[in-house]
């Protein structure tokens, strides 16, 4: 349970997320739930009024309601009350050059994934944050669960021997139809090449299973052979992904994404298999994990199991049985990121049990989608990594 | 999603709740999630040096730690930017008489559960409120959970057709053994008559079940026939609850409420059948509802369902499939007590879809507990209500 | 794995269960599945041409298709190569007179549940199989479930330690309407109380429960304290009940049985805790079995599990992830059957191993319905049992 | 609900399933369940001490208990009374011979799958069945489920519309140690490429999954790309497979097999996503099916639902809620074979109805596995099919 004393709590700008924007607000709800952030400048929105009107529903002073981003770096780098964070919940295609303003201006940057188009801006912006010596984070908000983290700490100490199988899937149906030739808002930017980049389902969701897969094996893909498909007529981006994927390690398996698969609301799942045991893990169902040692039965691991790690515990708020969610997952993330700006703060790298996903990983997010649709458009072959 | 204005934040203050407390955290995250409250004053444990600590953890102005919470009504009511409410997170038996001294503040008071510990105390709390105008509220916060005001919608525009029978459960085993021996602190004044009041198990949870049954099926109990049980050994109150019950409808309905049924972690669910169908709900798993309507085939409804009425829809924050938890369900009851104390500073009611636990709720709980006891006590007889 | 040799299968008889029948048919398969009998005569209807052209569907000869039960007996009886056993599978009223006959005749009998209608007709029974020395088997299928098995035995080994709280519940909602008075056969006896008893859901199912919590428990009810209830207009018996339970050894219980909870189709389930562990079972998903013992996470329990003990291998034919199911479950009753006639013919008593459900189990069940009914109709108080 | 006459029972023969055997019992109690059958003749072990002891175990004559599969269809050929048909349950290499020479000795086949060892040998068995007008069955058991037929018809009548994603798994873990090192029999000779053929898990197991995906989507399979691997050491076949599927009507799929997902039993799913709906099944719980219409809420269908169709309740013995499992959808396989026997005495095609899978379900099954290996065997890569 953490309550951060409020005197130090971090003081947070963000970029984008005006009114009727889905992922700003629940940044902002990460962020308030441990009380380690306030937020205190945005540029909300790239639509003057929404910007203005927005800042005023959230209460930031006139002042600091920006009309660009450009505009907000450069005054709040030079407050001295000024941001030293911002949170990035634009289209894909905008997060480089916002998170590299901030960077350049010495703002810590929380950004959410994929953190940039192409490989070549995801390289750009790791060098700007080391040159700047800042934080640069990426939201693959789905290592916050407890569970998750319990599934790493449980493989990284031997639970499951060796590593053979991987199997992930991200799964939704909001995109059976083409609701982006309706207007639909959230669907029409990320069916949009120009603004999300060459992947469709891959880079939105995709890249989670992905991320999710390497956090808890702790393994490396070094090869991959992706069959993307447009199931929907007019679609432009792939909307539902088969991958076989190989590991450096020996280890096999298969990735599917999709957002056609009818009946599928935010189904991931990740199943990992060694030669010592089993485990299975599902986002929407995420306060347990199913875990087999070879020989034994099978046992229902929850937030409060006795079985539970450190590692899972430190991610939790309530007792189990208590369910927690997605909100408290993410913000998780955000609770970490705070560590290690107040560590940043002393001139001191964070302890080594803070998992945020850093830039590092972000930039393997983009070279999966990459190598994914490189892949798939080559005739579905074989892609190193 | 709900952002509020933080110009419009309504301060809190909290009585209870200091280092090691467990409810107290929860009903500040509760406040802080959707940006409705700012915390500006407690007195925060009943030992001075938790107390500060504590207030400083949280970072409380110094002068606004109080000692006692007689001293913190008096001079937050004194104070022109004063707490407009106040959260009381102590030990049951304490309830009422700091309730009291914060209405008759005029301070707005939302309370843990069970109000008090005597139906008396209850309706002198109920006119405490009512003298001076302030809001009453108990956080009963299982009714906050989307799909349980979906159940309650549903029942009221008659898709179960007329109530036959009502199944409540709420089992757990944290006390499967006789830990407030071992001073665990939670449950040593969980089974402690002094702090508790005459009910264990059945105060503790019991009253949840029962306020769950009554909240969405809108049926009031007429009688019931308890059989209250201490299992282990030492124990000076129940621990198990078996009940069976007539709601002055003609429905009949059954509760079991367990704290030593082991392998059950926070185990409450509801199922309400009626002449033209049927439901169920796990707070365990709590986005989802079972309902089946007469002659047709189990659905799935979950926060995104189409099938999701308003009601539900206002207690939800993201999208189905990203599944929300207790924290969640809690801070909408917070939410709602925003939402009729700024109903109350127009001098007006709150809307109507405004459902968070009234004083009413309170006091039925309570003179369920009694009931419960009484009947035991008296050989597990039918005991009208 | 059983395959019985088939020059020793028994020769069985059947009364009741003509074309149309549902039960009959189970029976059948159940004593088919296995190898251990064959069926050589029948009295498969009252009607005589249905009884007639039943026979000859089920290959019977001609001259062992008989009228009358009564006839049958003294027929079979007097044959050298006579049925060794006869199934009773025709409505509860007439079980008594045929199951005395074809006892007195010498011949096993397997009856179908509930035995008798009243417990002096069951202590009749109980005599003369006394008397002649012969079987007299009661079909409460449900045990013979592996996972039921396993159940008991872990309870019998101290498992679960002491017996706390046992949960039991039966419900369907096949009745939900006024079916009984459309003509449905299977409703139309099962709420007339001269073909049913004075039970309606209390002895058609009630007492399945009832059985299965005491088999795997291995405690005894002492007390009771049942309401009964008929929701449907016109129903004559009751459709819905919901007892307290008080067992010899201070264990406490609650049985629910109900034939109108609409989204039930057979949900007959079992919940156990102790002092030292939990269990629970469930009939439409009954090939796992979850275990909790305190202190330790949950574990799933298949019928090929490395925790499975002998009682529950002898009970399964295939492994583990290829389900069992009902058909098997009643064929394992009929197995036991069979051995116990085996070692009858020998002279001897079956082996400890050997469970099925015998006439003191019968009588026990109609006592209890007896008792149920005569709690309720005192308006739902206690009654010594 | 079926009982046969057993004036008309199917004279049957068996080859293999002595003692020891696991899937020739399985094949017998699948035959004796509807009484459709009546096991006259056998040549049950390789080994004749063996063969002679399990025939007496099973009750048939001495002179119908063969040292050898081909005395046995030259003997019953001659007999009056000699078997009609016969079930083949021995190691995969042995098929071809043995069903060849009782196609040719006029009796009918039903064999254990795979059909044969290549597609070569089955096209011969084809013709050999086509010369001999006689059935040749191949037991893809699984097909055989209420839900599964419940899913075909579904999709069959456009409840999906058209098909756009098809995933499927078949998950076990018995084989995740070496365990045909230590003489397990089972292991050994599926382990072994002499006796299995070119393919392991990918034809023990995914040749299942394969059928059981085209069964109830009717698609074909145009290409794959196949990632077969040995993990245990030693082992000279595959025991996990991952593959990409194409389908000829641009569907896309993945199938995943594996003897190596520790805390797995038996978990063969599918799923199929069109662009009107989606629908999933699990083998491990085989009486319900989930159906999502696009639009609407998440339905579960069970055997005894109002949405059933009567392809379903064909396969169907006992109301819903009544569990049903392996053995019953391995006896519908066989009930149906006996209604095209019995057609088939009357010179006549049987029902368009009956769907027991046919020789060239086997043969496509084969041609499956061998496309698999070559695929994997030069690199993964794309094999037209």
């Amino acid at each position: 349970m953490v309550d951060a004393t409020s005197n130090r709590r971090i003081r947070l700008g963000m970029v984008g997320g005006g009114q009727g924007a889905f992922i700003g607000a629940v940044h902002r709800i990460a962020a308030r739930l441990d009380n380690e952030y306030e937020l205190c400048a945005g540029a909300l929105s790239s639509d003057p009024e929404r910007a203005i009107a927005s800042a005023k529903d959230l209460g930031l002073a006139a002042d600091r309601s920006y009309g660009s981003y450009a505009e907000m770096a450069s005054s709040e780098s030079a407050r001295e009350d000024g941001i030293e964070a911002v949170a990035i919940v634009t289209p894909n295609h905008t997060h480089f050059a916002i998170a590299k303003a901030f960077l350049e201006a010495g703002i810590h940057v929380i950004c959410d994934k994929p953190m940039t188009v192409t490989v070549e801006e995801a390289e750009s912006l790791q060098e700007a944050a080391r040159n700047a010596g800042r934080i640069l984070a990426v939201t693959y908000n789905y290592t916050g669960y407890p569970m998750v983290r319990q599934a790493r700490a449980m493989i990284e100490r031997g639970d499951l021997g060796v590593i053979r199988v991987v199997q992930v899937q991200y799964a939704q149906d909001w995109l059976s139809e083409p609701i982006e030739s309706d207007g639909q808002k959230q669907a029409a930017w990320r069916t949009d090449p120009a603004r999300s980049g060459a992947g469709g389902c891959i880079g939105d969701i995709g890249t989670h299973a992905y991320h999710l897969a390497c956090f808890v094996t702790g393994l490396e893909v070094e090869a991959l052979c992706a069959d993307l498909s447009a199931f929907v007529d007019g679609r432009r981006l792939d909307d539902n992904a088969h991958l076989l994927l190989r590991f450096s390690s020996g280890a096999r398996g298969m990735l599917w994404a999709s957002q056609v698969a009818v009946g599928n609301e935010n189904n991931l799942q990740l199943k990992v298999y060694g030669d010592k045991g089993g485990l299975a893990w599902r986002q929407e169902q995420p306060n347990e994990l199913t875990f087999t040692s070879l020989g034994e039965v099978p046992r229902r691991i929850t937030r409060g199991s006795p079985a539970v790690v450190d590692a899972a515990v430190r991610a939790t708020r309530i007792p189990a049985g208590h369910p927690e969610g997605y909100l408290e997952a993410f913000a998780t993330i955000y609770r970490e990121v705070a560590a290690a700006i107040r560590a940043a703060r002393d001139g001191k790298a964070p302890a080594a049990n803070v998992l945020y996903p850093t830039a590092e990983d972000g930039k393997a997010g983009v070279a999966f989608v990459e190598a994914a649709v490189r892949s798939s458009a080559a005739g579905c072959v074989w892609v190193e990594f």
